[in-house]
């Protein structure tokens, strides 16, 4: 699948002319007005800030979220951190223990969890979106009520289930044309902190906001309908075919959370769900604003 | 001069790929940023309705107003209508006089510009916008008291002098994120209706407006320092070189009032006046959103 | 019929006495309560300016438009122009046919008869009202989308019936105390104009606005029961009645836009419609804010 | 000076003709423009109320202040009652001890007076307004710190002079489009009451609202140059020339405090003051609203 | 009973220490933010101030007012004032007759009652609570429509019932938070007043309001099941219980406005009715702000 | 100095009587009114946090903080975590290096501090309010440009001072009637985070929102004129004598931050300043809400 997306790698394109740049201007404009304030949940991985070249990846990043931001649109970033808290828990001397793919999360674990995510990876992604200006806000989970969550199973300790989400801090913020950043840190009525799955936060934040778009940055290029074969990535596909598709096993693993949010989320007003792959460079640009059609897009009913 | 305009007559642009037309958005997300909110007056010379492809014109120029607007810009279009005065009064045999440049205009005379100017070009502007959406209101500066006008000199009958500006129905107007068309007709208290130089009301407007731009679109390349030698195009001036290119004659006839008006914007509050060449398509695109430089630019200062 | 209407002829009143003037007011005292804030659209018809003292009825007739603003009413004046579209057709030696009563309209033919309603007409109504202060904004059907339209029949060309009306830019002006004046010019999406019999405009403006009263003012006395029989004139009617009387032919001819208008308005949300005698000077005052009955009224129901 | 005043008690004056209504409501259109929104207070003295046709004349009061609130004037009435409280106070039995004109006022006086004002003529004005629907609100002096109150003379008891004027329960009832009427007792910052003077109040409240006129409505034809001659009413004069006939005692008595109000109100913010005479009926409309010139104008300076 | 509630008379508690003190806020603070923004109408008896003590009692309750308000609450007090009206009838000799425990009131009679309620009682309840800031507003039923009263029974003359409340007035005053004080003056659309049961008039107005809670402020205990034992205090009830009591006649004579009010009050949306001792010092603060169970509840259902 | 606050380990007090509890609240209510709508910028030591019982404390202030807010005051807290730090670089093997007091920080130890101060010691204040109810959200001084910092000394590394602060985060939230909790983390333009005492930092924050009062909580009794006699506390001074108190020595240490921001503030619209004692229960209401004098107070001159 490497030399598929192989622009990241390749030397930058030359400089566009002067009439090559008017016509790319004009084909953004019927997708600038059509977008114009509409709420776009956006979910990074905690992969992409990772790697080797996280920094770099991060940067573009906030460019498109600050770019959709300037052009009307109302970008919610949500975050999670998995490989930053492992190894934070490593450098601490704590070992990870992982059930059915969970992480137990005893008191101390959650801690660890929430330090991460609201002080480290969540900042990281402010500081790179405030090199354009005063915009992006970092919030918890557990601020003004935002997510509150309920065990998943008590075998597991402190790793929660979304019991409700109360979107006000975040409309709060949209419209006073901030950009919130979340971090996907629950909280119960006891002020008890849990770490949830950050792919089924972004999913239901987008329900609770009525978001147009719920879109999961990730590292493979889309879903493919034969998992060993690249010429079967799906363009377009509806909420029916992905349950036949975790049902017979297709889809799997990680991706469950999000091809199961993405469904749920189009089912309950959310207008299209999108799987991209966040290696591409301005991978957002180019899904929203050009022609190009890029990765997995779930919508109510097929459209042609 | 006409080999450094061929862009329009040129093939089109090979389609430009998609990391390319990332970098174009990118490049102009600096520009958008700083240009929204912000009110631009743009001055559209009825010459470019009267030549044989006017309306391939008015597409690409309505195209650039509505994408301007898109992306929270606040587009003001006045316009004049000369030609299609004179061709209106020759079809209606009636001769038209000029005095120092100036159309002797008696009482029907003023009807007849009146009709033309509000009755048919400022509707072919506004139909040429509303193709993208209900976005564009024709105005007249008799509506609301917009222009008030005195007579410029009692020779030449109804051509008038504004005499004040009371802007609130534009402002009302962009407030409603609607797109003003200007038709530049005055009225005195009375109810006379006066025909008065659009490029000096499209300077009166943006300064009533605080405008951050006021924009000429001509059929020149922009100012230059020595009449017959290309080379010389100004590419950015002061209001005093201004005063001095028209005291020694270098500036005439009439671009006068495009260039006086420009001095005198700058001067009063607007922060940047253009003179552009409206042939090249997508002008206002490139001035606007890309680092190209184009035409001619008037600043309180000059900047580096 | 001329001995009823003969207030226009007679010379003026004597002055009113203060007690006479204090009553006069009183009287008008529940009305103006009761108009407080509605809406009334009044259809001003391109005869009545046409005709030889067509400037002293105009400035009557925005002296009763601006006192209605005046005292909180919210009026729309509606205009057609039918005489000066034949008069300009004629001077511009372009022959005009009627098919079924109905103008055939080329290209040319929609052209001029823009020009000739927003150009001319609208600017001499928005004119007469803006004597008393800037109260009046000249609109025209393709403003923002105000008047949709479509074919009415192919063989007539581009004259049109509405297809849809979107008030907003009419609310907008009301609610900033303005008063639109609106030339009944259609547009359809692609922004070719379309001319619309303007009796039909208004009642579809009345309607779309909700408006509390249409009212027509044309050049006679009002509707009879038996046409030959001028005592036969009906003081108040219903829709139902009016579908009666088409029906049998007693009204015929250019009533029938009107009276069609006035039932369906009627029907569809507007209190009150009525056919009045433009002749009579200050008529609107007279029917609005005095115990007189003038004219025809149609109202849902009889009322006593 | 009876035989001026003769209207209230002549017959009826014939109904007006329709051309005769319309120039009536065309005389009073500019005044109608001049006033919207304008703030008048208005002074309605305690005799009118006292006399044998009080209710009479109280209903014809009500209708002009009504009607003024129709047209968009924001009227504001004050009112005293000293008669009314001399009657209860004889009823039960109490002696009023007057000083320099003053009334002597224990504690059960204020009482009393407070009883009579807030208790008696206030709800009888309310009354008559809201006859034309739920409008005006009685008003305390007491009410929400309108009138700040402070001992004139401690010989005279609860005799009060104004500390103070906190406007904003006023604005607030004006901005609903209610009509005040107060009554003019005011409180010290214990809650202990005080009898004020109501023409003082009147002007002090005239003062703080930055009312365009205030109004007394008295039981003179208006103030005269020389006392014994009718033929020396004053037209218009200035507080200057207030001042002088103040002076040398040509105006003396219970006008002092009238007078005096005018010329402090005319010199800080309020454009007119008026002292009418309130036996004519319908006083108030023909000032306003007709050509008519009526009683004694106060203003800054001559006009013409 | 009289030995319950003798904390009135027992000397006043020794200073609590500051952790008591810290103690008692952070008890009352579930409560505070409970009550925060809800509207309580609190029923002020006219016995109340017509004591030897009415003074201090008035000073105390002013107090509680004052503090509800303070932390957010939106308190109403409604007021009558029998013995008030009695005594001042009794000064100026006129009789009082009763039918049926209504006082029969002619025309004289309900111009006294307007009187001392408008005038007397309601500007000293207005005063007292002044005393903490420009905090009251004096408003009387007649004042902008606020209770529209029809006759109770023709034999009774200007006994009125409510017909209908209009409460948009003191919606207005707790909007600019202000504290309305509601005399129970009614009104006919004609002006004339009329004398209501204060009872009755506190009942309507809570449901007019949708209010919280219903306070009524009396000289009893609480509700007993049997009325000679003060151990059958009920501590909550229900409407229905209410009926049964009403029915058997356990409750009877001036309570039966009181508990048919409650009663309907809690139907019809206030959420709970309170009758309270109102010679408890302080008691409104000791029922909603501490966890001591005063008087009698009325909620729709029994809670536990 | 332990005997002087021994409350914490005292028995609780005795239940208050209910005469007892209502003067408490009646002794709260010129408080309650004096300060609602007032902001007060609380600093909350990371050393409250770090003890043995810190969450009863915790719990304890979060008590404090939900009573303040519910009756209508504006609390902001600000909190540091320097010891919190210093444990987790520990744990994490990392050398603290102090110079003058300020602690070494290299790019890896202001990622440390940033992580503990926005992930661990914010989220604990956070969850300890919203027990209450959705009422605090967490903010760190890089949220939308809040604390703008540059380096205070480049020996120093990543130790910032302020340089500029936008509270408009800050005011939104309040506006929202939230309880911002600040972390003291600053950025530069560059996203760069700064580690900055948070003394500092309160103080900065309560001048730019122009708070009513700025709370330092201490672990001391207040402010002593000779450092080793308890009976030197000073209840009350003024910017000018805590000058004299550093430049003699008489204050130093740690104490320096918190003294010299108090007199800032106070000399720049903060109108008063306050070193309480944060060991004392409740200290904040007792404070805020009783007649106690506690702690040290600054003030802009001496008042009696």
């Amino acid at each position: 699948m490497s030399d598929t997306f192989n622009e990241a790698s390749t030397p930058p394109a030359p400089p566009a002319s002067p009439a090559s740049k008017a016509g790319v201007l004009v084909e953004a404009l019927p997708y600038i007005r059509r977008f114009a304030g509409k709420t776009v949940v956006v979910k990074y991985g905690g992969n992409a800030l990772a790697g080797a070249n996280d920094s770099d990846a991060l940067t573009l990043f906030a460019e498109d979220i600050v770019l959709m931001h300037a052009i009307g649109m109302r970008p919610v970033v949500v975050h999670g951190g998995g490989p930053q808290i492992s190894e934070l828990m490593a450098r601490l001397g704590k070992q990870t223990e992982f059930r059915n793919g969970l992480r137990v999360t005893d008191a101390e674990t959650v801690d660890i969890a929430r330090m991460v995510l609201v002080g480290q990876v969540n900042p990281q992604i402010v500081a790179a979106v405030n090199v354009h200006g005063p915009l992006a806000v970092g919030v918890s989970g557990a601020d003004a009520g935002l997510i509150v969550a309920a065990p998943h199973d008590a075998d597991l300790g402190f790793v929660g289930d979304v019991t409700s989400v109360n979107p006000s801090i975040v409309l709060r913020l949209l419209n006073a044309e901030l950009i919130p950043v979340i971090a996907t840190i629950g909280s119960d009525l006891n002020g008890q902190a849990y770490n949830i799955n950050a792919d089924t936060v972004a999913g239901a934040i987008a329900e609770a906001l009525g978001a147009e778009k719920l879109v999961y940055l990730t590292d493979i290029e889309g879903l493919r309908r034969v998992v060993t074969d690249p010429r079967s990535l799906i363009r377009q596909t509806t909420p029916d075919e992905l349950d036949s598709l975790m049902a017979d096993g297709t889809i799997a693993g990680g991706m469950i959370p999000k091809v199961e949010s993405c469904a749920h989320a189009v089912r309950h007003g959310v207008d299209r769900a999108h799987i991209l792959d966040g290696r591409i460079p301005h991978v957002l640009l180019l899904e929203f604003f050009t022609d190009e059609g890029i990765g997995t897009m779930v919508a109510g009913k097929e459209t042609v």
